[in-house]
Formats: structure tokens, sequence, C-alpha cells
């Protein structure tokens, strides 16, 4: 039976304490996000600094939440590596961890060969020789590469190959990818950023992977409600309020900003590991603004 | 009182027959163009190769199209340049031959220098001595620049610049601009294509200016009548059925492509000039194609 | 017989005083440039801010520069416009007014269209209807496209094509088309900044057009002296010594920079015209300091 | 006592057989570079696949140079990984393995943070507590992000940061560096491409970590010593020589072409891991070709 995934997700902020990773920080805040319509969770993935963790790491947070996880929500994992056999590898052993799905970005360290044969190449691999559905990864703000709609449509062929996050904000593109790919629960297109969330629903995506819905989870998870039961005008109005927040919390201030805007709204949020900067204290006293104005505190 | 620019707008492709503007058969068209719902012309702007234009033949176009130009349709021009002066001198030439509003591009060639306080600098001045309102046209696929939200907000304070047309398809971008300004008729944030028509309707724009409108002008205003009056199913249905045919005709095939599509549904198009090249023959199947699919042939 | 374009030439600012140009402070300036060894002027190049001057503007440029050449000296017009028919037609009238050879941009606003087919098109037909000598002009920074080595071969070819000044800053690609284009006096590879001007004379080149030697001619003309005459290490010196004065007038402070430099070291320079904005007096005061650094006042 | 790093290294391909590092392939090709005049080599770097190799591979490599390291060469290793606590661990354990020196890039994921500070914290960091001493590597073209000179001006100043690989090309930038950090042994500024090693050299390069150098190890090392020794049309003749070859082997065809260059010239090449893919037998051929033309092969 094909999995759905369809609603708000968060991709979760990993929490550190004296630069290790603190499991009992992370289950204080899913003990939160656990009362929410969060339709689940991912793990490691850009915003959970997944090029910051090591294996060992990365497979104890699919444990830790697992755990915690409950019946009906899924966990999503951020298993995508530069080399196929890698990605493969840490895909598998993530679902022996317990993980549903698999996020995957693109590969992107030699970018200009990254051409539509060997992303495919890679993915149906990837899917070919997965345990657990894939989900491709578009992000093109920190992979210097895009997707193309064309090779979404011939990989959404494949089975094991349920849908993909596009988080480049092109909204065309996310059209072009629903338009040509099967309906859910065969292939799921989900906005990568609160920023196009409404725009992404009005033209057909399912849910959205949203960095967000770690600190406004109910805001997110209304604008979805809102739209599936037709209430536009309160969708759109929602949708506006929050684009700033959204902002500060993914290209304003980054990972920093949305792990101090954790601490912020009562959550765990810490500070990144270097080379990232925590926020300094006047971007602070901006955020601090940002959140209020959208009413998040 | 303030200009409403609400719906639906082409920007006119310019017929040239022997290398010159031929205005007989921009009459044919616009006999045509007059009997649908659009809300007006656009003359000269990126799809009218204004850069391959001189003034007088500018000014010639303006006045062509003035003279059949139906009651309660607008008239804009495209009447940005490089230099602050050649903008305010062009825009009011314009104007004396009867445009309602000019649509003024970024100044980009030295881009680098081209910060939001000369920008901002470059419009107040030009909203200062315009006889005719001014639209930003914000264009980064040609220009190499963006018009950011924040600049967007402090133009919008200006009586005389009343809207922007963003054709960078950045639809979080279009809803921090809806946001920030205040609403139609003081200020209008227009769709610059038809890829992201229906998103940008769904966060509260006013209508678009789009390179689709001058071959399927119908089924533009379709998608705009059927939002308008809240039947969203079949604005997104068109919405993504019109998605590979607007690629075709825009960044797919360009000018060119927009010209053949002309010809290929009984308009006139012709082709551009030099260095545009026109499509060649296999490119020109694969166009009749798509516009096939699209029920637009 | 094939002109020989060798030696150092400066993109020529252009003055404008009360909003006109100013032929008398031209004329000054061409009095002190006509003292050095300069092999010749550039007139409305990017730096003479070709795209904010008219036609009669440009023509009368070429008027008051030829009057005051020296014999021995070229005059070279910056003759590129948007359209290959415009392109042609300025460059013969800068022809019949004394320009020696046109400098002439890649048409840039369709850029996602000008492919090597578009681009060499383009230059064949101007090389074939143009009176005088092309040279091909690639800069990218102001363009955003880049002529690629391939089509400079193939576009060397040409009798009437006899060089490319590149400001890519690319110096693999401007070895490229040193290795792949018949030398001087058939083609000419030139330096396009002074800050690649010893790299460049290190793989072949004849010569550079540099903003810097509006400010620096004798320093400018040194390197490329030392250099043709073996004095590596002096060369080489003087070149590392300009960099930072070469880079304010150019990518750092720009048009405005440059003129406000030329104001610094007794020439004339006066503001660019509007969006440019003229420098601040922190900026100034930063620019001064850079030219006492380098000797330069 | 400084470190001092002169003439040519080539960042050596990872050979793999069944997907496993073959060792015994890799001593064979450094049986064969021992006999050149290569100052040494560098595992691991962008060409030796280190996106594709775990840490336990890497010591291995670092292991399996070093027990046929030549005395006078040296051993570099690519020890950058995304956070400075990973680097800092790569590091140290490459040096216990032998390592003289690290080769450490931009962190890049998050490329919108990574500005001055964000850098220059990560390097400070890493030369603070790294046992052997460091060498930046800018590579903007896999990671999107640029080191300005400033940056490296800064930061030369650690006593353990003792040179910059710079392979964007950007000539002007590499004398700026020169012109900004102290001479070597002090900072060793670094040719990041065979392309423009004679530029580099000419402006006061030390020396280049060249892919070439690979495949054509002494006609490298001659541009080296012909420059060194005054030998300079000699010099320049080779540069433009190898253009092409370089290019083939580095933007043209990649790492994929490295391998297959190294197969062609009697070393080792092998495939690269996916998602890389060997070239296509059409693309071989243009190699052969290519290589033949510089007399390679």
């Amino acid at each position: 039976m094909k999995l759905k995934i369809e609603g708000i997700f968060p991709p979760i902020a990993t929490p550190f304490v004296d630069g290790r990773v603190a499991h009992d920080r992370l289950r204080e805040n899913l003990e939160k996000w656990n009362k929410t319509h969060l339709a689940g969770y991912v793990v490691f993935g850009s915003n959970g600094e997944a090029v910051h963790l090591d294996q060992q790491e990365k497979l104890a947070l699919v444990d830790t939440v697992k755990q915690r996880l409950p019946q009906g929500k899924l966990l999503i994992a951020g298993t995508g590596c530069q080399s196929t056999a890698a990605t493969v590898s840490l895909t598998n052993l993530a679902a022996e961890q317990g993980a549903d799905a698999a996020l995957v970005f693109t590969p992107h360290y030699y970018k200009a060969k990254m051409d539509n044969a060997a992303l495919k190449k890679h993915y149906l691999t990837i899917a070919d020789q997965a345990n657990i559905p894939i989900l491709i990864y578009n992000v093109p703000q920190f992979t210097g590469i895009n997707v193309s709609p064309e090779l979404v449509a011939s990989l959404a062929e494949h089975p094991n190959i349920i849908g993909i996050k596009d988080s480049s904000g092109n909204i065309t593109q996310i059209g072009e990818m629903i338009a040509t790919t099967p309906p859910p629960p065969s292939f799921h297109v989900l906005a990568g950023s609160a920023g196009h969330l409404l725009a992404a629903l009005a033209l057909g995506a399912s849910g959205g992977i949203l960095a967000l819905a770690n600190v406004a989870p109910d805001e997110c998870c209304m604008i979805f409600d809102d739209f599936r039961n037709g209430r536009y005008t309160e969708a759109r109005k929602l949708q506006l309020k929050l684009l700033a927040a959204n902002k500060a919390v993914t290209a304003g201030f980054g990972v920093a900003g949305l792990k101090a805007a954790l601490d912020m709204v009562a959550y765990f949020g810490g500070d990144p590991r270097p080379p990232l900067l925590p926020l300094e204290e006047e971007q602070k006293n901006k955020l601090t603004e940002i959140l209020k104005k959208a009413n998040l505190i």
C-alpha cells in the first residue's frame, strides 16, 4: 500500500547542548509538536543540519523520534549523500531504525555534471535498492542545481519514488510537476517553504515540508486546513501574515534564526554547529519583533 | 482619480514586415483582441521588442493602438530606458500620444550599482515628472536584477507609482509585495507570466500582464474570471493545462516562439528583429504540438 | 591593410556639465592624454556611459575626439546596440564621422536566446555591412552573457572582425582565444581591465582597453612597455601595485568612481548620468586613500 | 620551520575497482609520478572524489601515499568538511597518518550564511587546533562561494595558515591575494588549475595544484621550470598548447574525463563513483583527439 504524504511536516531542528545532540531536549520539543496537527516529522533535513551530523548521530535521531511518534504521524529521514552508494546505505539503515520514507537531496558537489542522465540514474538506483519510499528533494539555494519538471515526471514512474519537496520557490515549476505526475498517493508534490504554501496548494500540492512549522505548527496547519475546507480568504490572510516570519527563519537568518525562534516560542532551539554562527543580539531583537507582529509570541 | 489595473493584459508582439513595423497587421490583431475580455494592452514591453525599436517607432505604436482602443480598455507603454532622463522623456511623449500608464523596467546595464538607493531615486524622479502613472517592471531574467519587496513597499507610497509587474516568478516575493503595499487602486501587484497567474491571484494579485494573453486571450481571461467568481477547481485545471503552452511562448522559445504561435492561432506574428532568430522547422512542429495539447489550435 | 590594435586604450569617460555632454572638458582631457603613450581612445564604451547617450550625442563625441586625435592614435567607437540593424547603422555613422574601428558588445536583453548561432549571425552581418573593422566586446558583468572561445575562433575568420576586448577576467578563456585565433594584425585579443593586463600580455594579448587608463595612462602604458621590453619584474611590481586602484575605478565604485578619480588626478570627471549615483563623501575619502597608496596622487 | 609549498602538485584521482579503493593501482600510479618533478601530492581533493569517500577510506589513502612518498615530496590531504569540528578531527587524523599539510575547502551547504565572519572563525578555529599547516581551498565552481582577497589577507596573519589554492580562475583576484599576503614560505598562493598556471606565476604564485598534473606531470612541471628559468616564450607556448587538454579533464569532462585520460596516458584511471557517470564512447574519442593534439599521447 502506498504511503500518503499529506499535510504539514516540519524539518525539525537538531538540538545541541555542549556540542552534542541533546535527545532530551528533542523529546521535550516532540511532546509539544505531537499535540498539533502536524502530519509527521522530517529528521536531518537541511534545517536539521544533516551536513553537520555523522551517521551515528543521524541514526540516533531516527530512533529518538520514532520512539515518540504517535500513530498516524510519519517519520521521514533526510538520507541524501553525495554518492549513490552512501545514500542507499544510509537510507536502509534509517529504515531499519524506523523511518517511513527518505527525503533525498540532489548530489551537487560536481554540479556541472549533475545533468538529467546522472540524476536519473542516481534516483532510480536508490529507489530500486531502498527499503522505504523515496521523496526527491530539490533545493537549489543550497545545492546550486535544479531538478527539472521533465526529470520529475520521468522519475515519478518508479513505484518507489513517491514525491518531491520543491524548495525552489518557483511556483510555475511546482505547477508543471503537478500537471505531469500522477496524483497522490502515487506521487506527491510538496511545498518546500511556508512562503509558497498557499500558492502550491492552490495548484494541487498535497502538503508541505516547512521550516516555519517548527516554530508555528498550528498556523501552518491552519493554512492547510483552511484551504482544504474552502476557507480561501482566511487561508490567504494567514499566508500573508506569516511571510515575514517565514523569511526570518529561512533565507533571512537561516538555521540559526530558526533555532533562536524556537527558543522564543518556548521550544528548545539552541545554537547551530559551527561554522554557522548564532544570531547576534541585534538580530535577535529584530527576530523577536517579527515574531510578535506575526502573533507567534 | 486612480487608474484601476485589473484583469489580463497582453504585452503585445510588434509585427514586422520587411523589417518595418506593420501597422496594418497590428490593426488586424487588435480587431480580434478587442473582442475578448482583455483589460487593455501593453505596447513595447519585453515581448514587443522594445529594445529593437527606436523612439519614433514606439510613439507610432502608441498612436496605432490608441486609435483602435475600445472604451474601458487601457493602454500601457513600456517606457523604461537605461537613463532616468530618457525614461521621463519617453514616458511623457507616450502620454501625449495617448498612453494611460507607463511600465518602467529597472535600468540594468550597470547592474552592480543598481542598489535600492539608485533604483529608488530613479523611480521617484520618474514618478514626479511623469504625466501618467507608473508601473514598476521587475524582470530579472532579462535585467539580471531583482526589485526587492522592501523597495516596492517604499515606492508604493508615491501617489504616481501605482503598481508592479513582477515577472520573477518568485511567488513568495509576490506575496510579500501584496502584504506590504496598499490595496488597489492605490497599488496593484500584477503577475508577470501566465505560469504563476493563479498562484498570484490566490495571494491577492489584481491581474496579470501575460505574454500568453497574446495567443490565448480567452483562456487567460477565463482563469481570472473563474478565480474571481469562486470557480477554483476550474481555474486550477485551466492553469495547469496552459503551463506547457505558456512555457513555449516565454522561456522556451522566447519572442520568436510567441510570434510563431500567433501565426498558428490565426493572428499575425511574423519574425522578430535580428539578432533574435525565427524558429526552425523542428521547433515549429514542437510548438504546434504543444498548442494542440492545450486546445489552442 | 589591416589595422594594428596594439598597446593601451582608455574607454574614455563622457564628461557632463548640467546634464549635457561637455565637449570643452573633453578637449581638455584629450590634451593631457595626447601627451602620453596611449595608443588611442575608445568613445562611448561602458565607461563612457554609452547606454546613457542618444545617437546624436554619440556622433558628436566621435567628432570631438577625431578633431584632436594625433596621427598614429586610433579612435574606436562603442557602437553595439541591441538590434543588428541599429548596430550596423550606428557603426557606419561613426565611421563617417571618423572612427577607425567599432567595439560591439553582445546584444543581451534576450540573453537566454543569445546562443552561438544568434551571436554569430549578428556579428557576421555587422562585419559584412560595416565600413570599418569590428572588435567584439565581451563583458559578462554588464551583459550577463559570455562569448565562448569557440565562437571567437569562428568569428576571427571574417576579415573584418579584427579582435576582441574580453572583460570577463577569465584568463584561461583569454588564453584559449589567443591559442585559437590568428596573430595580430589578423586578430587581436585585448585585456578588458587593468586587473588582468599583465596576465593577458603573458599569454600573448596585444594590448588592453582599460578603464584605469583614463586615470593612470602612464602607469598602464608602463606595464605594457616593461613587459614588451623584458622587464618582467618591474611589470609585475607595477601590476600588483595598481590592483587596488583598478578595482576602485571598476567593480568597486564603478563609473562614478572612475569619474571621481579623474577629478582627483587633475582631469575632468564630473558626475555620471542618473540612475548612476555620484560617490558619497565617505567613498571619495576611501578612493583618495587608494589612489594615494598607488602613487596616483 | 615553515613548510615551503612550491612547484606542481596533482590532486590525485582515487582509483576504484569493483567499487572499492584500489590501493595497488594507486601504488602503480605513484611509482610513475614519483619519477617526475612533481613537488608532492594532494589526496582526496575535489578530483580525488573526497565527497564520495568515507573517513576510513580517506585515512587509508593517506597511508598508502605516505608509504611511497619520496623524500622532499609533500603529502597534502583534502580534509575540508561542512562542520568545523569534523574538519579539525579529520585534519588531525590525516596528520597522524602522515599528511604534511591540509587543504580545506570552504564549507558551503549553507552558502548564504558563509560570510567573512563565519569563514574567518571557521578557518581560525581549524588553524588553532590542527597539528599541521592549513591551505585554504577556494573553488567556487563546486561550492558556489568565493573567498575574498580581504579575507585571505586577514587569514594569512595566522601562522598556521600557509597558503591558498584558488581555483576560481579569477586572475585579478589571484593578483590581489599575492599583493596583500606575505611572500613564501609565510604564505603561498597557488594556481588551482593548469589553465591559469602561467598567468598566476607571472603575478607571483609559488606553484599550482592542477588536475592536469595527474595526466601531464612533466608538461606542467615544464611550464613551472621554464618560467622560473626565464624561458618565457617556451612557457607561453606550452601553456597555450595545454589549454584544450586541461579544459577536457576539468570543466569539460570533469573527474570522469580526468580518469579516462589517465587510462589513455598509461596510468590507471578507471571509473568515478556514481552519481558521476563514466565517459561515453563518443566523449572518449573526442578526449583522445584532444590529448593527441597536445602531444600527450
